[in-house]
Parts: structure tokens; sequence; C-alpha cells
């Protein structure tokens, strides 16, 4: 939760002026989003998410992230539309910061997802990579396998306060992963962080996909890894074969995965199960208790990263592969 | 702000069954109220205001303070209505906690307050005095005069770490105001926290008064102090008398004061400034930094209340009497 800037009526007035969405009616913060002040306005002509981008994101990975989301609105994904002003410009500048106008998307993220819900976001992330494939800028991923050395570093040294002999163990992992990290799979711009929170359902039916300030271009099946860490897990730590099942039966349903992808899934798994577990690790160690960062406890990861290291193959997972595999 | 506890979106769903206000939309935890957990709630009936009440409120006071919206909204006031179920009852249970559904208002309260706001708070104030008259239900004012040596001596011996020389200064101030306090002026339901961020304009026009958690009975002219205190002082600590008069005529228009009442305003004000005081000291010496309470600082109310302690008639606020007086 976070609502890190507070803006007065007046500049809110002003900041929407150039806008076509009607009067303003009111505005509250709301308790979304880890790294940016949401509001969601209400206006004569409806409802928006109004973003102030706060320090913790890159200003210039803004058009990058605007423009997908744009992008992919426009190509089949269920994903919030920036709004344009009059003149034609999405990035303005409210209380010194980086703003943008967003259209809200009715529905509510699962806290428990069930195997439905499991399909509809595995389907969901599919139609994601098809849609992006046209979108012309890049963003390459900040946190890929590239980057976990240098994050692992700063962490290194305390990370058997956390448990005994964790240090060697994420070392060795981390040597492996590096040393075997898949090249040539399918790639273009994924979520990277498609976790339940991200994703809204109305009943039965996928209503939005929201939170695009991760996505960035890298392998595709590296998305459904984390989907499945995110997604497919119980609370008591076992991995839940039937809604991997479906996950990733939705996902084959619009873009099926090949036979290189499937080979890749388990340490990519094991891969985004480690990058969850190393940037909340270092928020456990290093960010101050009562800090607007909600800090989660880096265990759960290591529960996942331990349980993929041992799978052999996708099938493990649920993956069913067809005539096209 | 505030949002103390997370709730699903099936126990929600199933807690809004017994209501006649359409289909679950989307639920948002909002920055709004500092002792319990709010939600903006949109269904296809339109937005509601979804309150879990947290371990701060009284259990026992929840009948008079949602019996007193509706009987205040249905007399007049510009104020949120709690929502029957179909069954009658207004305060259900939702995540272990008191829960209510109350109406929406749009509106946003002004961040800074001009001469119009204070002119149309005043009149609401003295609406609600008015319209408060036929309620049934009665709450002793829990922080008036008699409440604040219990909470002086919870601070008083660190006050000196706010100040030099603070302890004798409010120990006098107290014994004053406890020596002096008026009896027998008009009374009956006053609002007491009738500050800024519980008034909610659209324009000119104050579209709701919110936030009753600590409405009570006590005397009218104390509750028109309080907005004296949090209306009318500039940032910079000066009293700004425009808005004085426009907030003393605003009341008086709708309700004009007594001889007694104007007489007893300086000290009314001098003790509201002094109970805000208190309480902020306190949360100030002993809550601890991070913890979900907004600590304010309490030197702004010393400021006030010294202020108020060479006020010599209510005329210095900007009280006109007219021949009614």
């Amino acid at each position: 939760m976070a609502v890190y800037t507070d803006i007065t009526e007046t500049e809110l007035r002003d900041f929407l002026e150039p806008y076509d969405i009607g009067e303003l009616l009111s505005y509250k913060g709301i308790a979304e989003g880890v790294e940016n002040s949401n509001f969601l306005v209400h206006t004569s002509a409806g409802s928006y998410i109004l973003t102030l981008y706060e320090k913790r994101v890159d200003r210039n990975d803004l058009p990058f992230f605007l423009g997908l989301m744009e992008h992919l609105a426009q190509n089949g994904l269920t994903c919030p539309l920036p709004v344009h002003r009059r003149d034609g410009i999405v990035l303005g500048t409210l209380a010194g910061r980086p703003a943008a106008v967003i259209s809200f998307l009715e529905g509510m993220w699962p806290r428990k997802p069930t195997p439905m819900h499991c399909r509809e976001v595995g389907k969901a992330a599919a139609v994601l990579h098809v849609s992006g494939r046209g979108f012309q800028r890049n963003r390459a991923n900040a946190l890929s396998v590239g980057a976990w050395r240098a994050l692992w570093d700063q962490s290194a040294s305390r990370a058997d306060e956390v448990e005994a002999g964790l240090g060697a163990e994420i070392q060795t992992d981390l040597d492996h992963l590096e040393g075997n990290w898949p090249q040539g799979l399918p790639s273009g711009v994924i979520h990277a962080d498609l976790f339940p929170d991200n994703v809204f359902f109305l009943g039965e039916e996928l209503s939005g996909v929201i939170d695009f300030y991760f996505a960035c271009n890298d392998l595709f099946a590296y998305d459904i890894a984390i989907c499945l860490n995110a997604w497919c897990f119980e609370r008591d730590g076992a991995f839940n074969v039937t809604k991997g099942m479906a996950l990733l039966d939705g996902y084959q349903s619009v873009r099926p995965l090949s036979g290189a992808e499937a080979d890749a899934l388990p340490l990519l798994a094991h891969g985004a199960a480690l990058r969850f577990f190393l940037t909340r690790l270092y928020d456990w160690l290093t960010v101050p208790d009562g800090a607007m960062v909600v800090k989660k406890d880096p265990r759960e990861y290591l529960r996942y990263l331990r349980f993929h290291r041992k799978i052999g193959s996708a099938g493990e997972y649920g993956l069913r592969m067809g005539e096209a595999g």
C-alpha cells in the first residue's frame, strides 16, 4: 500500500483541465501499487486512476510503460488505457512528479486463486505475449539473470541470519543458473510481475491486467515461470499441479510452447523464484521497519526455489504438450 | 491514512449479499480516516464507503454514530447515510470487525480553506447543531475538559522535551480552564472533529460533512471553538480574522449565538486548542515511529493556545452580534 504524495484539489483540477474527462468530483488515495502514489478519481465522465510516479520508477521508462499499455489495450489485452490530453500528451507533471491518468478497470484480484483463475491468467499472459509483438519500444529486464549476482552481493554476507547455510546454498544456485540460462528461446514483451494482485476478475471473467511497471523484453517462458511461482503454490508451500496444469493449458490455448521452452521451464521457474527471493531478501535485510515499503518474508520464495531445484521436467508442473509441441 | 484490515473479495461479496446495492464491482482501501479501515466500493448501483471499525473505536458507540448520521441526513445536513440491509440492520461483521456500508459523497476537502469555505463550514456546524436536536441517543464527550488532566498526567513529565518550561505553562492553563469552564450554555449533539479533511466541497458548495466518530453531546459553542482552531489559522500560525468572521457569520446565519456563548468563546477556543494539543502531545511522545498512526506536531496547537490565552473578547475572532445577541 502506498500514498506517498498528497495533492491539493486545486492543483489536481488544473492538472486535469487539458483532459476531456469531465468535471472533477472526488479523488481518494488508494492502497494499491508499491512503487507509486495512486488515486481513484471520480469525474462526471466516470472513474480513473491517477498515478504519480515516485523515485523508484525511472522517468525514462515511462514512455515504454504507458505506450505498452496503450499498445496492448488496442491489441486485445484487457488492461488500463492511458488517457490522452487534448494535445495528445499522456504524461504530465503533478506535485513535481511525472503523472498520468489511466482508465479505471472494475474487478477484484483473487485473494485465493482457484484453477479457474490460473487458467485465465495463463491465457492473459499468452495474449500479452502475442499482442506485444508489434510494440516498437524496448526495455531490458533490469532484474533478470544478469542482475542477480550484484543483488546477491548486497545480501550475501547476512544471508545466514535468515537460515544457517543459506549463503552457500544460494551461491550454488546462482552459479548453476548463470551457467545454464537458456539462450535463443522465443522472447518479446513480458509483464514480469503477474501476481494475483495485478489481475482483476469480475465473477469468472478476467477484467483487467494492471501494473506494467516491471514490463520489459525477455523470454516469454520466463514470464510463465514467474506465474507458476506466483499463482500455483498453496499457503503451506506445496505446489498445486492442478493449478499449474490450468495455467499452462490456458497459456497454450493461445500460444503453444515450443519443445525448447518446455525443456527450459524448470530452470526458468527456479530462476524466477531466485529473483523474487533476492529482492525480498534485500528488502528484508536493508529496509528499516516502518518504512513505506511492505517487506515480505523471503523464506516463502526460498521454499519455492528448493522445490524447483528438484523438478526433472515441466510435466511435473502439469505441462501437457499437444501435437504442436 | 489507514487500511488496517484486508478483506477478501469472497467475504465482501457474502457481506454485501443482504444489501440491496447491486453487484459488487470493485473495492479499494482508501487513505482516509485515522481510526478505521475504509474502502471505496463500486457496485452496479453506485459508489459506497465500507468502514471496518478497528480497536480504537468502542463498539458500544457505533449505534450512536450510525444513528446520528442517519438522523442528521434526514434533518437537513449533507452527510453520509448508513445503508440498511433488507432486514433493517445497519451494523454487520466483516473480517471479525464491526462493519457498515454508508453512502459515498462526491467532493474534495479544501487543503487551503478560504473565507468562503469557513462560512460554509460555520453554516454546516449550525445546521448540525439544530438538526441534532431530536436525536434520542446520548454520548458523553470523552475528550472534554474533565478528561484533560488524566491525559496530561501521561505526558506532563516529558513535556519539557518539546519545549523548556512547557510543563509549568500547560499546568497553569489546565488549572485555569478547569476552574472557569462554563456551565449551562446551550448544548446538544456536536461533531467535535470538524477539521477541513472532514468537510467536502464541490466548487463553492459544501457537499458533505463526514467522520462522526468523535460526535458527542457537549456545548454547541465548544464545537465552534474547535472550528475556529481548525479553519482560521494560517500556516504561519497567525489567526485570520476574515476567516473567523466568515465562519461565525455563517454559523449565526442559521443559529445566532447567545451573549453567554459569545462571552465564553475565548475560553472555549483556548480549551479546544488544549484538547488537540494534549492528544497530539501524547501521540508524539508515546506512539512509536512507523506505526500506522500519523503523528502531528503538537507545537502547532501550542501556538494556537498561546494566542487564545490573550484574547479578551470574541470580537477579536470576528464575532459580530446582531440585535438577537
